[in-house]
């Protein structure tokens, strides 16, 4: 039987969790591939380190070069992360005849197109199905399930520590600084959390997921990312009063050849199925024009479960080894990319604000709406307790990007508006 | 550019859906395969029959000869239905060298293991996506994604008719015959609706997704399959109020190397994932060791969405011809069946019992749990209005089913049981 001998770049949680799978799964795997698979050597930063895994210490190594330029390894197993030296890395890979089963979000979304042009150059796969949404199978669905049908819409909730967070919110009422801290203490959130807060982890994710859904390269500077810091327990009380939940939301659409993607907090209706998606569980909905509505849903990060998508994407590579048609499947984006202009993107919009508590205020600020041509769904208008003045909370119908922004200036300019407290998009 | 060359067998609801997606989205699918696929027969029963569907008619047939016998077809699309009849003939077209790309559960579930072995043998492929909920892509998913994971358990809500029926019957309180009556009026029940409210089509697809998630042949003979006949407003509103919505639900578990499947209705606790997939849509809930808790949602049926799974599959199959890896990439069940004995099926349990409204009768029924050793997770008593006798709903810990029917039995056999209105299964 053929040994197909691997090089793991990593050891923290996700490469611990490969070797686990390896071990664990040696029978299954066998049978399934048809071949052994051998972890030949593994990249670490210190080899003298304890480690709690079934692993000969002897097949550690601090040295890349001991990976992506050796002759006995035939897949490069990367889940170390970082972008510039892992990419050079990957590429001599690639450039070597070695095959890559990769889990770096950033990498895939900064040089995914350029590694996969690459990789298929030289006759190699590179499979990267961990990179979004842990254990989640999205991108094969994306690029094998949907193959057949012309996606509109990706929702996705793909950050498991902002909606944690969120969820803590809304169910306890608590504030974002209090619970920052304790997904923190809990290890949900990094000490330095802005990556997740502020929607660039999910954006990352979201211009992969697009790239993927929509056949063209849509990079992270095409996503429009806003974060969750500004998010407070009103909104979430009252988006729930309303029938909401808020949640980071990717959101991916096309309209024609033309597309938008961007990441902020949204209004998701209760009866929506992303809205029950809590704690740190990710999902992501598709709309196909054939398919309709679907949702995929399941843990967004941890060990195992994106070990398990990383091992899929290896037995992926394997079988085409046995087959002989590597670099052959993988998944082009071959559609020149058209972004969206703003006046073309629509969506409904929940607006929460400060106004002045006297007579004519909300026929005032409604005028702003209409002479904006937004239309509006639902008002709610009512005294404020802590300060003396109303709030207003308005749903719009429908609208687009540049109509509303025009709304947000005239009501800035307002003497009876004294603040414009949140705007977040409505979905469902 | 080479082309491929299709034989549908079939023009109803799916066999139009199929058509419109290889018209609409014809550049797309040459763009990822390569190729351009043609209709170039089609098999109906009536040829004259005038049809809504850009198909020159002069590709109708009646005879299936001209299809799994001719020359110039390369891949049979059947989605006819049928067993027998149809079985001859896809083995023919195997045999003969044609790929197959079919919807027929009730075939793949009786038939499945015998038509791979033949296609594989003749390095064919036969692919069946479309078999088991319509546009969720879950059999890709346990073939691929999930190939790296030892599945525990999969639960699945995999018939859309019922699950209207039993969505309707929560929401609305309506009755069982009611509401079967509106399904049948929307076109949701069938004039003939024995096959999916007595459960035997979840069961079929049970056996597929066991087959494939467990990696033995399943077959439908070893799913224990009870329908939602006897389900009662009463049964779905005591659910509710205990925090339960009541889900014909298949279940599907592995114990070491044994396993059980089974179709019944049960009560799914409202915070678990499946109990708010309503209506006419389908999930299914994976638990992998590995992976954790995932789920795939979507439309179980209807034209465009199953379609979306033929043509994805169709997809697949001619990519495979361009890379010569036909049959070579088809699942097969390595593993020797192993079905558990009712002593090691384990479950929590939902009663609901008219009693006897005298001292002691609680007494008297606890105690056959605890003779039994199940215990008991609630208890609730109350007087029944309608009836001069008293109502218990009890909802047990984890049990062994044998342990279960014993219970059962002694109730049976009490005078202070009335009845014993109610058995459920509970989930979550």
């Amino acid at each position: 039987m053929e040994t197909i001998r691997i090089g793991l770049m990593g050891l923290g949680t996700v490469g611990t969790g490969v070797v686990r799978i390896l071990n664990d799964h040696r029978d299954d795997l066998t049978r399934q591939t048809g071949s052994t698979i051998e972890i030949r050597r593994v990249l670490v930063q210190n080899t003298e380190k304890p480690r709690d895994i079934a692993l000969d210490s002897s097949l550690l190594t601090r040295e890349a070069e001991d990976i992506v330029a050796a002759d006995d390894i035939d897949v490069v197993v990367e889940v170390m992360g970082g972008v510039e030296l892992t990419k050079g890395l990957i590429e001599r890979a690639l450039r070597s005849g070695k095959h890559v089963v990769t889990a770096n979000k950033d990498l895939m979304a900064l040089h995914g197109a350029e590694l996969v042009a690459i990789a298929r150059e030289h006759g190699c796969d590179i499979y990267y199905e961990a990179s979004v949404a842990g254990g989640i199978p999205i991108i094969r669905a994306l690029t094998e399930s949907f193959s057949s049908d012309r996606i509109k819409r990706m929702f996705g909730i793909v950050n498991g520590t902002t909606n944690f967070i969120l969820t803590k919110m809304s169910q306890e009422g608590a504030s974002y600084e209090d619970v920052l801290k304790e997904a923190q203490a809990l290890g949900y959130a990094e000490a330095d959390p802005t990556s997740d807060v502020e929607g660039l982890d999910a954006a990352r994710k979201m211009a992969i997921l697009a790239t993927l859904g929509f056949r063209m390269n849509v990079s992270l500077a095409d996503v429009d990312a806003k974060g969750i810091t500004g998010v407070t327990k009103e909104d979430i009380q009252y988006g729930k009063r309303l029938g909401y939940e808020l949640k980071l939301l990717g959101v991916a659409e096309r309209d024609g050849e033309s597309v938008s993607v961007s990441v902020q907090p949204a209004m998701v209706r209760t009866s929506h199925p992303l809205a029950s998606v809590n704690g740190v569980f990710n999902a992501v909905y598709v709309y196909g024009e054939a398919v309709g509505e679907t949702m995929f849903y399941g843990p967004g990060a941890g060990s195992l479960p994106t070990a398990t998508s990383v091992v899929a994407d290896l037995v992926a590579v394997v079988k085409n080894m046995r087959m002989g048609v590597n670099g052959k499947t993988l998944s082009t984006a071959y559609k020149e990319k058209k972004l969206q202009s703003d006046d073309r993107i629509f969506g409904k919009f929940f607006l929460l604000l400060h106004v002045e508590d006297k007579a004519g205020v909300l026929a005032q600020i409604t005028q702003a709406f209409a002479a904006n041509e937004v239309s509006l769904e639902s008002v709610l208008q009512q005294p404020n307790q802590e300060n003396p003045k109303a709030e207003i909370i308005i749903i719009t119908h429908d609208t687009n990007m540049s109509g509303m922004k025009n709304v947000i200036r005239e009501l800035e300019s307002m003497d009876v508006v004294n603040k414009i407290k949140s705007v977040y998009r409505v979905v469902g």
